[in-house]
């Protein structure tokens, strides 16, 4: 099943997509609180999918899915070809950051370059959601406690990255985690462990990659997170870049006002962005 | 004002701390909801302090003030004393790191040293809660767009935090963000910028400093934060932590199950925790 966030006639709600058609869920609240009641909503949500009549698709407006995850981490320097490029030996640990959750941003809504930065790159990641959730998932266990998988794209303000030490800042700017179009449930897509994923600028390929290169894997990355910390519904893990991006080109090539910036990963689909300076 | 969430009779809902007794404020809604309302709620909350009867507050149960903060980002090496003690240069540039939401924890509730970890260390902080928020706040602007402060404690598990660059893990161990007992109006506070701030251990003073060792003051830290993303109502900014945390003692001292930790700042009054082993 394909679940987006979408706003229509000035009201924002969950739906299925069918289609070319959006179905809406008529479950109160967000995708968080339709995640938590999911395996009880789900033989309804089908039937209904089924038989409703839909909106078509070019008629909404697509929210990031998750418009307010309770959290956002993103693993650093996890794809073999990324981590070739950057020339830093391969970290034996995963390593960490996080994304605050107002830098979230529509799938197809502009990116900001923000007031006075000139050094905005790119990522695009597989965003793996939680479903269930919770403390001390083991790797085995990890595939039930994911509710399935979206587009992300880890925009990154490069100069506040490196100004310091701590990359919390220079990952977190306003419109620099867009995500969507939509959330492909687990079930649907499989193991998520060997997809094309593809990041495009004006047209041009500059991440061309499969995620069967991800140094530690989606479970493997549940099972790290969840010894620290209850995963809960919702919440978003980006699980790492491959290589291309703009800061390992030689010289550096960073994104400009007016760039179209796309990211796609096979069996999800895509998100797409203009960018734009930030007013 | 003070303001507290409480929960009574099985119910959670925000209060009025007046005296000796917990007022109801009968806003529906979190504190977040009442920080945003708030402009608009202020006279009736203080007439309704005034004037009804209370629950004793020995007769409640005393919440983290904002039980799921949008975000909550904490500054690392910010007092003047506690970087002589590491060592290390004073950063020129703030250092900004967060803590996961789902760390936050009640001000009088167990702290736990998670399983399979035996470094964990305090840090006492004072909380600013961002009211209403916004983005590009100038220094001489940010006074007005704090709605008040709190007490927290960034507690952090050491050997995780240094076992990779980034904090973001073992700053954000569940239960390590106590936080409360209450928020205190920022009109009540007044300039948070000389408190007497004290981190206990067993009774024992380890940490006893003042806010005015601050090198980035608070309104110094809401513009650096505002020139990258939104602040919203509600959101918690750990402000630095003084001198006299266990990592930096010889040898280390780290908390172990039973220690009682205790957090003080003048002004505001104090959480208290007993640290208790994960099952």
């Amino acid at each position: 099943m394909k679940l987006c966030t979408f706003t229509h006639a000035g009201r924002t709600r969950t739906g299925i997509v069918a289609g070319a058609a959006v179905v809406d869920t008529g479950v109160p609240g967000t995708m968080i609180d339709l995640i938590r009641r999911f395996d009880d909503l789900r033989p309804g949500l089908e039937a209904k999918a089924a038989t409703a009549s839909g909106i078509p698709l070019a008629e909404v407006r697509l929210e990031a899915p998750v418009q307010r995850p309770g959290k956002i981490f993103a693993i650093g320097l996890n794809y073999a070809d990324h981590i070739a490029e950057t020339g830093l030996p391969t970290p034996q640990r995963q390593v960490w950051f996080t994304k605050a959750q107002t830098s979230v941003n529509a799938p197809f809504d502009p990116i900001l370059i923000a007031r006075g930065t000139d050094t905005t790159d790119y990522e695009a990641e597989l965003v793996a959601v939680i479903g269930s959730g919770g403390k001390h998932i083991a790797a085995d266990d990890a595939p039930a406690a994911v509710f399935g998988y979206s587009i992300g794209n880890d925009v990154t303000e490069r100069t506040w990255q490196r100004a310091v030490p701590q990359w919390a800042l220079g990952k977190s700017f306003d419109t620099h985690a867009p995500m969507g179009p939509w959330i492909v449930t687990a079930d649907e897509l499989g193991d998520p462990h060997d997809l094309p994923i593809r990041c495009f600028v004006n047209g041009e390929a500059r991440q061309n990659s499969r995620t069967r290169n991800l140094v530690h894997d989606v479970w493997q990355q549940i099972a790290h997170l969840s010894a620290a910390m209850t995963l809960e519904p919702g919440d978003c893990l980006f699980t790492g870049t491959p290589a291309g991006v703009g800061a390992a080109r030689n010289p550096p090539l960073y994104l400009k006002a007016g760039d179209v910036l796309r990211t796609e990963i096979g069996g999800i689909g895509h998100i797409e962005a203009t960018m734009a300076e930030e007013n």
